[in-house]
């Protein structure tokens, strides 16, 4: 496995391999891996003549308040796991590599940034964005891997790279869940032991929630029956957001009527503050059956 | 000479040469060619393969009080000109190829697009930024000509690639002026006869104030004298700005000791409401020589 420190090491390596009409698949972490992150390099590495994965902890997608130092890093792990699984290139650049002195280009997707997490974590989207924007300019892959954990994200990105005429596929990958129905995350790396046990919550409620739905078709009964089963755990601190949203527009439809609404899908979205954790998870739903 | 009018078509055109090893020379428009533009276009064909222009008046760089309505269009000539100079392609995307509905992803390059024409026309860069990213996108250039008449977009451009990791070379090109002095524009058609005798005035202030600077070695009194030419006009409707910046920071020198700034390089740069135009310019002076 080649491993770049270096911008323009990375960017020439792509350069090449795409002069010679190879395939690049691409799967930007944060490092710290899991799981979830291995199943889309194993999807990468199916689909791609070369699988390039970056580790960066982005500063400018955390707030300053916010858990960048402590995020978890285990960068001799990651390097086995991905070495392990014939990963052919692994970039590894320095904040001031990514923003040296000077820097100021941002870019933002309006209107879909603010909202859900975006309205807790302002910036959080715009750093997002603007790191992938400059990975893919670096990397130049032919597909990119997101995690549809990251729902919004996921979204946003389709939506930047729909904007800008980026000629990359976005390919989203379902959840990938601890056995209890967690979904995998480097920061349930914050929770204690007795935090943990209670964590699938979140994929309870939204199962609760969803069983509601099919059952009454009402999206104000199914987001009420998500927030009860969430207030009922003592590790919860805050519900930042729990609802049922449209997964184009991210509009909130607990005050729709499902009949109104058109569309064959919704997606369940929850953001709580947990313990020592923030967590995030969703569950899309079909609309008149089941995920 | 092909025309692309669709994004997808003007795509694979520039991936299959690039695949094929070919460079790419491009130069964006908003058409009504002058010398000016085709100057750029000579430079693009001596040192590419290939040459591609595009021709987009980008509503989203023109504010709702400006001039999008009334903008020179004569596609019919500059088509005959390009043919005629051996460009390879032109692209002439329409703004509803280029902004879809939903639309929602703008880039910024934050303090640089505030300062001089940025403080009276917001949002202007934020639309240049974007629709040249969207651009570079799509026609996949080695090479992109821009010409410094337009100073601090060729700035924002050049710092845009350069923060974006973008794999383009911003190629610079001087101002090209009529016999006695205007730059050339196609907002020059805005004047009637007598404006345009008297429109010369901002290079020729611009030459009296470098005459100042060299004999003074002093901004203030250079920037004085700049401002005091300019007031003679009874065209002149506003002078927006008229200073001499740093070409880098665009940081306003006036106040500015010489023997304190570094740099070997300023810029005189003006905007004013002259007559029924806005009419832009500037000159990069040595400091300690001559242009």
């Amino acid at each position: 496995m080649k491993v770049f420190n270096d911008v323009l090491d990375m960017q020439s390596y792509s350069k090449g391999l795409r002069l010679k009409g190879k395939t690049i698949g691409f799967v930007p972490t944060m490092g710290a891996l899991h799981e979830g992150h291995l199943s889309l390099v194993k999807r990468s590495l199916e689909e791609n003549d070369i699988t390039v994965v970056s580790i960066f902890v982005n500063p400018i997608q955390f707030g300053p308040q916010e858990d960048l130092d402590r995020y978890p890093r285990d960068l001799e792990g990651d390097r086995k796991k991905l070495e392990s699984l014939g990963v052919d290139a692994l970039f590894l650049p320095t904040p001031e590599k990514m923003y040296p002195e000077g820097f100021k280009t941002y870019v933002t997707v309006e209107g879909l940034s603010e909202k859900l997490c975006g309205a807790f974590r302002p910036g959080h989207f715009r750093g997002v964005t603007t790191v992938v924007l400059k990975l893919f300019n670096i990397v130049k892959p032919t597909r990119a891997y997101f995690g549809l954990k990251d729902f919004q994200q996921t979204l946003i990105i389709k939506t930047m790279v729909r904007d800008l005429n980026l000629d990359i596929e976005i390919v989203p990958c379902p959840t990938v869940r601890e056995p209890d129905g967690l979904a995998m995350s480097s920061r349930n790396s914050y929770l204690s032991e007795d935090e943990r046990r209670g964590a699938n919550l979140i994929y309870l409620a939204m199962k609760e929630a969803e069983k509601t739905l099919m059952e009454s078709m009402s999206f104000s009964r199914a987001v009420e029956t998500l927030n009860e089963h969430l207030r009922k755990s003592p590790h919860v601190r805050e519900i930042q957001y729990a609802s049922l949203y449209d997964p184009e527009t991210l509009e909130d439809l607990r005050d729709v009527d499902v009949k109104i609404y058109g569309k064959k899908e919704a997606v369940f979205a929850v953001a709580l503050l947990y313990g020592k954790a923030r967590l995030i998870d969703n569950l899309i739903v079909k609309i008149g059956g089941r995920e």
